[in-house]
């Protein structure tokens, strides 16, 4: 399959391109610095020229998404609107402009995370962001069939522990190519409106 | 008590106010057009001109909040977006900035619905905001204690049946009094990172 694959240079990102590629799928790859195609899926406007530019997709998979952490004493109402689009309104847009585009049988896979149910302290942001993606999979996965819609839970990254652990207390990681597999169980299965929870 | 209601007037929020008046609250309300005080909590500085006019608060309960329903194939980027400022970020500013100012075992109410998950067609912005009010309601708990954050998740209210009833075929509907024994729950008992789930 031809695979549009958001965020594929990022530690989640380069391991579901590994999965993929070793599947025999051919990846066209997306990010703000670097990948086949260089833009902020955050702005609807590049989303249209996205799908202009790369035609035939039979699955947008995406693996990237900022959110910002911080106590929610200190959030502002800018870093909850900022998160709500850098996380959820890009993927939303994708799927929303991407269906016209895509194969009628093809599939979008998205990305949340376990904030949704599990929160931390400073996540308050990432779960409402991540609660608006996994309620949309949902929601769109009645509209779209014959097209197909999912979403990736991950837990904790063990490639991230160095990075993000100590917001994680006790919290066991799993490694990012047993979340590569929920996406190839995704782009190539047949569910729709399904939530893959990983290590969680 | 001493408690703010936002929607006050409409068909959740006047049963709301009903059975919060019954148990001897007094009650302060807000709404764009009716109310004690009238403005757009959609705007992150209306609601901090809110929370600098009415002091003294217990509980802050919320009972309005609008949605764009629309076939997916339909549905705007801005649709999308001021589906989830009105609804979601709202409520979460209402939170945010309200935290200042409650007391310390002080508690919010948000409102959510049966859409979260289970969707409809032509949901898939409402699905969104409600999702990311719940995941938000499960973090914001946890940093916020002892004050308090619960939402209530209506399934179609009886008084909804004539106006939205078409969007919803073979969902049984809920007498706003029902949701609104829940927002009692919520402000009275103890309980905090809950979902209160009524009629489905
Ligand atoms: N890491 C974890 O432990 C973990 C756990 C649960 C969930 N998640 C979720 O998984 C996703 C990926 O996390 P990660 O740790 O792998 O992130 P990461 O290492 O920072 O990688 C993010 C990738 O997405 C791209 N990207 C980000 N924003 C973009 C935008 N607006 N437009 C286009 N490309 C964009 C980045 O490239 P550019 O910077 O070049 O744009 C990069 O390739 C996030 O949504 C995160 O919330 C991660
Ligand atoms: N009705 C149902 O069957 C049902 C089922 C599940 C969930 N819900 C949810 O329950 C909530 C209330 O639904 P409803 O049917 O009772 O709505 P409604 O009859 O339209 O009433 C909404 C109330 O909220 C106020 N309001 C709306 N937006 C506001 C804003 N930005 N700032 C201040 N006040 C605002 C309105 O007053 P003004 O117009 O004067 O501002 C009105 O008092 C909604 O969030 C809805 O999604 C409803």
């Amino acid at each position: 399959m031809k695979i549009l694959l958001v965020g594929a240079s990022g530690t989640l990102g380069s391991a579901v391109a590994e999965a993929l590629d070793a599947r025999g799928h051919e990846l066209v790859t997306v990010g703000r610095t670097g990948g086949d195609i260089r833009l902020d899926v955050a702005d609807p406007e590049a989303v249209g020229r996205l799908y202009e530019r790369v035609t035939g997709l039979d699955a947008v998979a995406v693996a990237g998404g900022d959110a910002v952490f911080k106590p929610l004493s200190e959030l502002t109402a800018d870093d909850f609107a900022a998160t709500l689009r850098t996380k959820a309104l890009s993927q939303l847009e994708l799927v929303r402009q991407g269906a016209r585009h895509l194969a009628p049988n093809g599939s979008f896979t998205l990305v949340s995370g376990v904030l949704t149910e599990e929160p931390v302290v400073a996540g308050a942001a990432a779960s409402a962001a991540n609660g608006a993606v996994e309620a949309f999979v949902r929601a769109a996965a009645i509209e779209l069939a014959p097209q197909r819609v999912n979403a990736v839970s991950p837990t904790l990254l063990t490639e991230s522990v160095e990075a993000y652990g100590a917001v994680f207390p006790g919290v066991e990681p799993v490694p990012a190519a047993s979340v590569a597999a929920a996406y190839v169980r995704s782009v190539e299965g047949r569910h729709t409106g399904r939530v893959y929870r990983v290590g969680h």
